[in-house]
């Protein structure tokens, strides 16, 4: 073991949270061996999200950064749907009657849910059978992976409420994800994207029997959450960070964040399982 | 109604234009329940474009941001072919005379025309049966949507006639709409993509019978035109915008796009009429 | 013949190379109709790479792009498989002790090797048998097509030896190739891509059969060169430049250099083939 990692890692980070514990108000939260599910739960409505439940799952991603005890994360919803979006009565009601800086602290809280989300270095794998509509959409579109059903229906559906599809980062995320093409349709018109179709168009990484969805995604993130953590939250950040960069930009942005990876204790036991023709047992640092 | 939509449009700008009853010289143009047409109109050459055609299009769709009765456009060729591209006769021959200056005089002129289909509020929807070839490709691209046949032969030929792939902004938008392999290998061959090849990479929304494809096209724009017209242009402006942004900057200019469009009177059309369980007549505004 | 072309290209540029002479140590180099074949050398290790075969492919593209005599290029390895990424005896054996300038040192040269084969004007085709795997991987990705085989298997495997997908221009690349969520996937996970799941998704242009894929990939190249290989060259630069730039930026630039490449003897001579129904022989300049 490396003098560094023997320095306790609190005396170099106030901020380390333990987030196993963490009891939520507005969507069940669950950790198990590392891997934290996400459950929207209110699937007589299937599931829609609320003021709470947004300002809540915003801070908890918010936290999630700074967490040692959550290395993967599952996004579900109860029942037979994922999430039916912003729930008309609770939120789309108030909206209709507030003035322009209040519907910009709405939009700017919902987008910095997106922004949290892919802020935190755990892969998000999002397990969406059933509806998948409006926020509910965005927030699939914002995690890393997603596993489908033949049943799930996503739908962008903005456009149907009188709004444009640019909400929550979705007129840029969704055209790198299925193509300028296909993302215009689905923006413009709302039109329901079949389970089939969305792994055709590489929304859905792949589908999987209803009942087993949830159970596909706990068993991807757990991969995740055996695997070299640190390197994983890295992968996650550059990503991100290389969105928008010239390729100049992100090969020396690479070049640097990769070497931070070979100094890794995680990287030596690759290394030295490989050698001993064992499986290595990662540790994150 | 709120007292902002009682104040006569034409004080807050002057530049308002009707289009419906333009006449147009080098093209048909008509206009049906804020539905233009265009067609591509020299059939028995495959409809190819020419210097009069590019600058009265560019003119046009510059003309288009300002028109108040226009609300999605569809753009298709006479005849069995959508467009052959830029006439051999007609454009070729000259420029191959001209020097530089009067080159990228030229070469502006045809980027200025998909400047100006990208900065239209209308959604663009392209019918494309047959021959879609040369500036016809681009022009295909340049639109928000794809509606392809069986038959279509989509091909960005610079190559063929000794020019590069870079024409109108076609190395920046085929990636982005097929993949940077696919584009490359079409802009490095030229080669023709077929119908059923284009709608499994994305470059068609769907296929439709050669005979339907036109009234599909108007269909789908007249369905987007009774839609929430001002809503759909921050859409198609937000999908042009945040081409380049990180996605913190893409969030943070939905969210206050957005917020504009919670203020129209269409986000609240939608809502009263869900609570009333009937359908929202939008009015653009 | 245009005065210009009578002056001796020597004289505009000291730094013009025949490379069809160049003799390799690291893998094999061969050119034949101005088309070279680079073939990674060591089957019995499924090829690959060592310090000196990524130093001296670095060195060889950045020659490249002031190659004359080299117009096309194809990758390969030898045997049955295309290459297995960094040797981990010689390669990431000494990598796990190294300090972090060391490291950086190394990380830069290999992005080096991904930014020289960017920079040269000549299109890159892989002709990608087997295994494909880590810096293989990213080898193909930075080549402009991709041949496979329906037994290609594409792996970013930096997760599994510790490291983070961000590789060498991993994280912007290959998003840009499949979509993000496949792309995410495939780098959080590094399992393997088969080769039919390669062609629906957009990694490779096409399979052919393994015994077939050097030869084809030989046959696209060698179009490549008897095409206009100036113009050629500029979509290979533009396709680069306009990654990260707007759509209007990059009208713009396409303007420019598409005038450029209308002043080339190439356009003329198209125009004068079309005429005369001909074929273009086409000389690249």
């Amino acid at each position: 073991m490396s003098e560094t990692s023997r320095i306790d890692p609190a005396l170099l980070d106030g901020n380390r949270k333990q987030l196993a514990g963490y009891v939520a108000t507005h969507f069940k939260w669950e950790v198990t061996n590392a891997v934290a599910t996400i459950t929207l739960n209110r699937p007589e409505r299937k599931n829609p999200l609320t003021f709470e439940s947004y300002a809540e799952l915003r801070d908890l991603f918010g936290q999630l950064k700074y967490a040692t005890d959550v290395h993967a994360i599952v996004i579900v919803g109860a029942g037979d749907n994922f999430c039916s979006g912003g729930d008309v009565h609770e939120i789309i009601g108030p909206l209709v009657k507030l003035k322009a800086p209040e519907l910009l602290m709405f939009t700017r809280m919902t987008g910095d849910l997106v922004k949290a989300m892919r802020a935190c270095p755990q892969p998000i794998v999002a397990a969406i059978n059933g509806v998948c509509a409006g926020a509910g959409a965005i927030i699939a579109m914002a995690s890393d992976m997603r596993l489908g059903t033949a049943r799930s229906k996503t739908a962008f559906l903005f456009n149907r409420v009188g709004l444009a599809g640019c909400d929550m980062g979705a007129c840029a995320m969704l055209p790198r994800i299925v193509g300028q093409g296909r993302a215009s349709e689905l923006l413009y018109t709302g039109r329901s994207l079949g389970g089939e179709e969305g792994e055709r168009w590489g929304f859905f990484n792949r589908l999987c029997a209803p009942e087993a969805v949830l159970a596909d995604a706990q068993k991807l993130a757990a991969d995740l959450a055996a695997g070299p953590t640190f390197a994983n939250g890295i992968t996650k950040t550059m990503l991100h960070q290389e969105w928008a960069m010239t390729i100049e930009q992100a090969i020396e942005s690479e070049a640097q964040a990769q070497a931070i990876c070979m100094l890794t204790e995680d990287f030596t036991r690759a290394y030295n399982a490989f050698v001993a023709k064992s499986k290595p047992q990662f540790e994150g640092n």
